[in-house]
């Protein structure tokens, strides 16, 4: 096997793509920062116990492992942030107060979430700690819709869902509780003759709302229909009302409720959202409350966060046009490295010819040049 | 051991240690930009085969491995990027043209290079391929000094050295060759002993001038000295012109040279330097031609580059200034929402108010506040 050939949905990104990213990444950091988010960046490693920690056995399934040789413990290679951002929460900065934190950085998965997926996904992603309150999801929500509107997806949809009603349905059940992870896997399918079956010896009412639940998404009239449909716990009147308000915050989004969705972790605790742009099947961005990931590490807060792969986002947008540079000889006369040096700081691309290369072609495009004329440096067109 | 705690040698980077990194990257990515370098992003993950093609033992021990779930192949976690970004220029480029490359991103170490080093530093760096002359190595000597200048600092001192000058004595004697790997580490030890040692069978010629390499070292003055005490062989000379010229393009830097220094991967093939700061003993910046390393990924380019760590720049840094902000009550009004927007647009921080959290105080200072009075939203000073 020839050795540049990468391991399966591990790939390079070119000049032409990673200039598209690291565009998206700055526009995207800034639009945190003016909404008062600080930038923290957690390690690519930790123990293993401290990243799966508040985490699924998903998590643990993604998680590549590997042997510390200066303790002999088994280190994890993060697979994903937000529990890293909930540590440095709880743990680090340990404020009473809210926090808004962000991040951005290179994840591994041991296996992609599809076919073409990517096994290195860039995480990029904000969070609120400490605020228990409805306002939080909202920022959280049009946070992420302004940081997709900055990528240039104004058309987007928001998909919303909300674990409280699944979670009063089966605390008002005791044979429903003990079903917890059965219902949420064939919820999550939609798996309507799983569902029956689970549910065959439960109450009336739990079964006849669980059964309903995969049917209740569509547009925003979904949240009417559950207030018929389901049974009238305070849970589910509390879901539905975070819901509507969501709803009303969602600005130009096309909004869509689906409440047999169930994210994507297992962590959350409240409402949760999707966003989905044309032309890609899977959601860019995923968000939500997840208010218990800070008791692993000994200091429950109110979370609620969303991130997205900018690797993924940037390959939706259009290739960039070459950048435009200007071709100056080599040399290191005063005269010439002043001028080259005020260009640069005036933003021009400058690049210096190396002798016999004087007509390479790269992703530049250099459409001028700099020449000595009687004695002066100056720029001429080329082409 | 609880679970916040992590590895060795690991850190998390927290708000204001972040907002420097990031700052400095943007600045130094930018700068690159304006040379002509253009921007790649290679794996963290690779076969260990392609991540160790062309590097030293040294890079073998210091890489994490791991078994692909895929391929059942073993992967190792990049502890390096230079093999990458040539593999790229070697195979996925395959431009016959100059090519300037240029990167940044995490590296995983599995032991760190010193007692309070970290292991994941944040190496940046940029590489010019297809081109042998010395306008190139200038080129990447001018590249680091002004990225440090960037950084703010102004008063380095730059350190050169030159593989062609032990080269070409082992050329020029078959014992020596033989000796290589042994010679090598002696030299970089200055270990006088071990020489006289290894020199013991030598010709005359060859050894009195191994022995006179560590004591070659000092301000630029070596260079002549190095023409009196070494043989007079076409290799040292090519070598030792290199390097005045070298010196010639240093600028402001106070230049030492070191005859016995060798670097740091043994991929170098020619002129190398090594920057340094006041207030740490390492050198911050390393650089040098390596043009062999293309012919791993079959295809030999001449090849010149540099790299160092942001993390451990940033923390020379002094402590940014915490960023003044607007503190702004929490709504939806489609005023309140206006104003904050243009605000945000001109480029202020501005903090919706959670309830109950209006006081709260975070690594923004809010010394402005926006209110509503007779209708209309103003800005208040605070404090």
């Amino acid at each position: 096997m020839p050795n540049w050939l990468l391991p399966e949905n591990i790939a390079d990104v070119l000049p032409s793509e990673a200039r598209k990213i690291e565009e998206l990444r700055r526009l995207i950091i800034d639009s945190f920062h003016l909404y008062g988010y600080e930038l923290v960046m957690p390690p690519m490693l930790e123990y293993l116990e401290s990243l799966l920690a508040g985490a699924g056995q998903d998590m643990d399934l993604r998680t590549f492992k590997l042997i510390d040789q200066l303790s002999g413990r088994t280190l994890g290679v993060r697979a994903d942030m937000t529990t890293q951002v909930a540590r440095i929460d709880a743990h680090l900065l340990n404020r009473s107060s809210v926090t808004r934190l962000c991040y951005c950085g290179s994840v591994l998965l041991t296996r992609p979430n599809g076919l073409h997926a990517t096994r290195e996904p860039l995480q990029i992603g904000a969070e609120i700690y400490g605020h228990a309150g409805l306002e939080a999801d909202g920022e959280i929500q049009e946070l992420a819709l302004a940081s997709l509107a900055l990528a240039g997806f104004s058309h987007v949809r928001l998909d919303l869902c909300h674990v409280g009603v699944l979670r009063a349905l089966l605390e008002s059940d005791a044979n429903a509780q003990k079903d917890e992870r059965a219902l949420y896997t064939a919820l999550r399918a939609k798996d309507v003759p799983a569902l029956e079956e689970i549910t065959a010896a439960y109450g009336a009412d739990t079964r006849r709302a669980l059964l309903a639940l995969p049917g209740l998404y569509g547009d925003v009239t979904v949240i009417a229909k559950a207030r018929e449909v389901l049974p009238q716990l305070p849970g589910i009147a509390k879901a539905l009302d975070e819901l509507n308000a969501l709803v009303n915050l969602a600005g130009d989004a096309s909004v869509t409720i689906d409440l047999a969705d169930l994210g994507g972790y297992q962590y959350e605790s409240g409402a949760m959202f999707a966003i989905y742009v044309p032309g890609l099947p899977n959601a860019v961005a995923r968000g939500g409350r997840y208010d218990h990931v800070g008791e692993a590490f000994g200091r429950a807060r109110p979370a609620t966060g969303f991130s997205m792969d900018l690797r993924e986002l940037a390959r939706l947008l259009p290739v960039a046009e070459p950048k435009r540079a200007i071709r100056a000889p080599w040399g290191r006369e005063p005269a010439l490295s002043k001028e080259i040096g005020a260009l640069r700081k005036a933003g021009e691309v400058v690049i210096q010819s190396l002798s016999g290369h004087e007509n390479d072609q790269d992703e530049f495009e250099c459409d001028r040049v700099l020449v000595l004329e009687n004695g002066n440096w100056i720029i001429k067109k080329l082409g």
